[in-house]
């Protein structure tokens, strides 16, 4: 594997600072947006980059505006944009991205050796088991799928469907298509397409116009920060969440739709950085048991080590913390992780042409070695203890303006005093040249890559600082 | 651009013709597939690949044995497997495979230069908007959301939601998530998410357990081949599943579920290779404008060139043949096309982090710039008649065995006696080197790259015709 892995030297280039030549978008950025507006549409747009110059903790844009990433693409680049990128003078590597196979027939030889290299020497405690996928969406979709089968096998008591189950779902009927539910929470985000959207809550605009399924929704606990503080009310709130839950599963059960599965982040991240108590989710995974339900812990934004574990998961302190995890975003593919159990009993049934894409994996490999050599998940943990501390100062400085600081590693969030406060700060930000996120009503979301170092805490909230002083 | 482009020694160098060294699946393929198989469902595995030793319409396993690929990774490899990859010694292009944005908010500089050189390029009659995503089931799920969008609004009279609307989708209830339908077709492949499945009635094995939507499903014509020795016969079957169409959306209609979309393969292929006639999807097409129903043509399978036109749908003859054309495998990247009144009237409401990947775009490009260049859509379409004409004696000699001789360009299949001679006839032809792919209960679908030229149809005939002569 001569020549595959990044060298300590490419991981450190970077720039010494944000440096700003116009205002964000620039006219470059403005002209690729109008030229894409003929294509797409730009609404969401921010900007255009220069993915070349890109190195590090710093994008660059194509006006040349170089900036602090504290969002990543949506949290989906893990260890920064790096210099160089030896995997591709090896041929074979090569071979392995322009030769797409369809790996759920034809796998490539290195297919297994590169998933033990890559996605098993991270597996979850008591999962020896992946199925890689496309994107975070097809993730969640296909361990829904993979926890109805399950679930309908087990109410069947063997895996071999009747005639009626046979005929009944070519044309989408009961019981062959079972009335099924999957159990989320409000604020919950797990992806767009159709089953996932009936399990996403975290905002009208991914769901509106869209049909969906009667499935039951859970309250996910509304705690107060910092979490250590307000042990019995936080507690409290916990209990009354849980107790929904089961009311749900009993109401569901009678209705005719059996909760097959409960799905969860361990941090709601879409929906405002919400957190709960391994307490809540130690619970949470009994009463799924209790009940014959799947437990899916969605970790497609947790996982890959922004939380100062590898999956966010890891701090409940669980020996048998999920049935199935999913995954995608840093992981660089999609897919998820599941116990033996939950393997699909025949083959084709959680199947597509793709299955994934291996180069992903080739790269992955790489990512996890740099993670464990440069102890990544120490430096995480670090930065993200600074990062917090200073969240928490900055709360004490502007108490009308911040609230509810709040985080794990540099998986952190703060709350602004409303939407518009929230939309200024993240433009003021940028204009100084750190790139943020919000999430949820009115928080701002920290997503650091992973290579984010206390200098770099330290370089933002400077920044920060200067531009809530203007919001005061 | 310099150094990017295939030369054409690069794409014409191949092997001579099919090489067998063991059985298929051999040693090696078997011991991978038992490593595999602690990890993942191995059921659908057919052998491992060496894909570096694959070239053009060869595929090499990992015993070395080089077989002639008329399957191509389940019809999803444009050009064969090249030579050389030229791209990669650009450090331009390499930067946008390490580099991996959410393209949504951030693309890279020449993202709007590579769509035009690649998928816009070659846009459906009508069509100059395009969006991308990872897979083919992203592809329809999004199309799919499309459409309910627009029907929503048109339905509205205008594209701002009520308050009941917004409270009510976020907890998946109408009206904010309506109750709309999307018509589809017995027989038809869509993909495999839950919304895709709604409308995917090809085999059982994809839809048992997995809860549906109540959708109607109308029968796609079972008409005879060849198609102009039947006219009368078709025809009359063509008119009455039309009829039945009709009914469908009146009935939905009645039912509070209203047909927001008719989605249709121009060939249905996992069903079974079925064809309809131009007149079928013209008046298909008409009845959709009739009802307000937006028409989507699902090109996944049919798309990229195979059919000797790039889309199938191109051989209706039409000015205005869809609303929306999906795409993916041969395309590289999923995504869909769709005509301006198709795009979502806001930011985020088809959205997701990655988008499509724009690494794939580059390929895309690439082997656009092949296919011009070397005129595939012509090698296809002679090859393509040699293919057919070739069948057409085979099922005159083996007439017990074989029916149903059908195809557009090299997309043909044929129809074997029963599922248990098709099964052994694609065993057989592989002992001697040559892939095949089955699809519907008892067909051979034949899925070459566009490279496949008539002297591989004719290695092809020979081998088949001796399968054929042990199974008579």
């Amino acid at each position: 594997m001569e020549g595959l892995s990044l060298s300590k030297t490419q991981m450190e280039f970077e720039y010494d600072g944000p440096s700003m030549k116009t205002e964000v978008p620039g006219p470059r950025s403005k002209e690729l947006t109008k030229q894409l507006g003929e294509i797409q549409n730009v609404g969401a747009i921010n900007f255009f980059c220069n993915y070349e110059e890109s190195r590090g903790n710093y994008l660059v844009d194509v006006d040349g505006n170089r900036m602090l990433d504290v969002y990543t693409q949506i949290s989906s680049i893990p260890i920064g944009y790096p210099a160089e990128f030896p995997m591709f003078t090896s041929f074979s590597s090569q071979s392995a991205f322009v030769n797409r196979p369809a790996l759920g027939i034809m796998p490539p030889e290195n297919f297994p050796e590169k998933l033990a290299e890559s996605l098993l020497s991270v597996a979850p405690s008591g999962m020896s088991r992946v199925q890689t996928m496309a994107c975070g969406s097809c993730s969640n979709e296909n361990a829904y799928k993979a926890m109805f089968i399950w679930y309908r096998n087990k109410e069947r008591g063997h895996n071999i469907p009747s005639d009626e189950d046979v005929s009944s779902c070519m044309i989408n009927q009961s019981p062959g298509c079972p009335d099924f539910s999957i159990l989320s929470f409000m604020g919950g985000f797990h992806g767009r397409t159709m089953g996932c959207l009936a399990t996403t809550h975290s905002k009208a605009i991914h769901k509106l116009d869209v049909p969906s399924f009667d499935w039951p929704i859970a309250p996910f606990p509304k705690l107060k920060y910092p979490l250590e503080e307000f042990t019995r009310e936080n507690a409290q709130e916990e209990a009354r969440c849980l107790e929904e839950v089961e009311d749900l599963i009993v109401q569901w059960r009678q209705k005719g739709r059996p909760v097959a599965g409960i799905v969860i982040e361990p941090i709601q991240a879409e929906g405002g950085d919400n957190h709960a108590t391994p307490d809540f989710f130690k619970k949470l995974r009994n009463i799924a048991h209790k009940h014959g339900s799947a437990f899916h812990v969605d970790e497609v934004q947790t996982g890959g080590g922004a939380t100062g574990k590898f999956w966010a998961h890891e701090h409940w302190g669980m020996d048998d913390p999920a049935d199935i995890v999913s995954f995608s975003k840093k992981m660089l593919t999609g897919g998820f992780y599941h116990k033996d159990e939950l393997q699909a009993d025949k083959a084709y049934r959680i199947f597509n042409t793709w299955m994934g894409d291996p180069s992903k994996n080739l790269f992955l490999a790489e990512v996890l070695n740099v993670i464990r050599r440069e102890n990544l998940l120490e430096e995480v943990t670090r930065s993200g203890k600074t990062l917090l501390q200073g969240l928490y100062q900055l709360q004490d400085q502007y108490p009308n303006l911040l609230s509810s600081a709040r985080g794990q590693g540099t998986f952190c969030a703060i709350d602004i005093r409303d939407d518009a406060t929230r939309n200024s700060i993240l433009l003021k930000a940028r204009d100084k040249g750190v790139l943020l996120g919000g999430c949820g009503d009115r928080s701002i979301r920290f997503r650091p890559a992973l290579v984010f170092k206390e200098y770099h805490v330290h370089m933002f909230l400077n920044v920060f600082s200067d531009v809530l002083a203007e919001h005061n």
